[in-house]
């Protein structure tokens, strides 16, 4: 043991970050995540809104520490998005399920879990889902911003169920299936969602 | 009021149906679904197996009424298998959306919120959903098992991901758009999934 030696963060310091953050959690359950500013949250923690910038950086980092989430969807949205298109189902599986069962896997699901269960988590989640990874990541292929919301949530729909069943009910064979098998059979699914001619097939269904 | 009139049941039956649902739950908690018999609920409930079946019918009823659940799933499984196998896929999102519409569904949501909050009861849920709905409708197409393990995977997490996002997190468009509208955009990934050479394509993307 390291006797004298102290940990990073001084208590006074931490204290103050502890309020900026119960206040982020209350402004954004009240007002969700598009009626919250950076300003409301410095006013209600009592601190100049420079403080907040100064720990968080921004409200969507903020909005990060709030939901305690242990990655951030938005850092990989870049590597995502670049590349050949017809493959961007492909790069989203693989990334999804390094993360999931990367060691910050449990941590995500036990925050999934628990939004879940409550009305108000689950509408943070859905917008901290939607805002951070789908919408970037659509938009990448999708230029009708009406048919880029249907994509988002088809795509976001496929994902969701995969995880649920590989990771929160442990269905097998899918639980201990090689990341490899698992795009295998659910890239060409979610291919189409990203850019199948979801129109045209839906004519030719009504008529 | 219509003074006098007794409730349907009486008091006394109603205890015993409780004592046996409250040996229901704790047996199929302890040993799954699988491991529990008639038998040994009747036993830990203090009465016949006779009376179990008198009240319940079969392990499958005892385990629904345990679940509290809405509804039966495997009441639909007939009518969803009977018809032409290309539009299989049509059939279960037409009736999975009929159910969850109907006056059952916020209950069946109640459900499925509180069973995926809790390890054990998402390991309940989950034999539920298998052994009730997705097992008998894959295997009437899929007469390898370990494909028809792979399909009721899949199949089971296209609808998980598409209730959750409908239902549970209301996205929009997809939570107010029509039954027949979800079915045109699901209805070819779903059946793709059902009756798809998931094994072929597997093969292709492997070399």
């Amino acid at each position: 043991m390291a006797a004298g030696r102290r940990s990073g963060r001084r208590p006074g310091k931490q204290d103050t970050r502890d309020q900026i953050l119960s206040a982020a959690r209350l402004a954004f359950a009240q007002h969700g995540y598009g009626g919250t500013t950076v300003r409301s949250v410095a006013a209600s923690a009592g601190v100049d809104a420079a403080l907040v910038y100064h720990y968080f950086g921004t409200k969507e980092k903020l909005f990060v520490a709030m939901m305690d989430a242990p990655i951030d969807p938005r850092q990989y949205v870049d590597t995502i998005v670049d590349g050949p298109v017809d493959r961007l189902a492909e790069r989203i599986l693989r990334t999804a399920l390094e993360v999931w069962d990367s060691p910050a896997g449990p941590a995500a699901m036990a925050l999934v879990r628990s939004s879940i269960a409550h009305e108000r988590s689950a509408r943070l989640l859905r917008e901290f889902l939607l805002e951070r990874a789908m919408r970037p990541i659509v938009e990448s292929v999708e230029t009708d911003p009406e048919m880029a919301q249907w994509r988002a949530n088809l795509v976001g729909a496929q994902l969701i169920g995969l995880v649920t069943m590989r990771y929160l009910l442990a269905l097998e064979p899918l639980a201990s299936a090689t990341p490899e098998r698992v795009v295998e059979l659910v890239a060409p699914n979610l291919q189409r969602y990203l850019t199948g001619e979801l129109r045209t097939e839906a004519r030719t269904l009504n008529t």
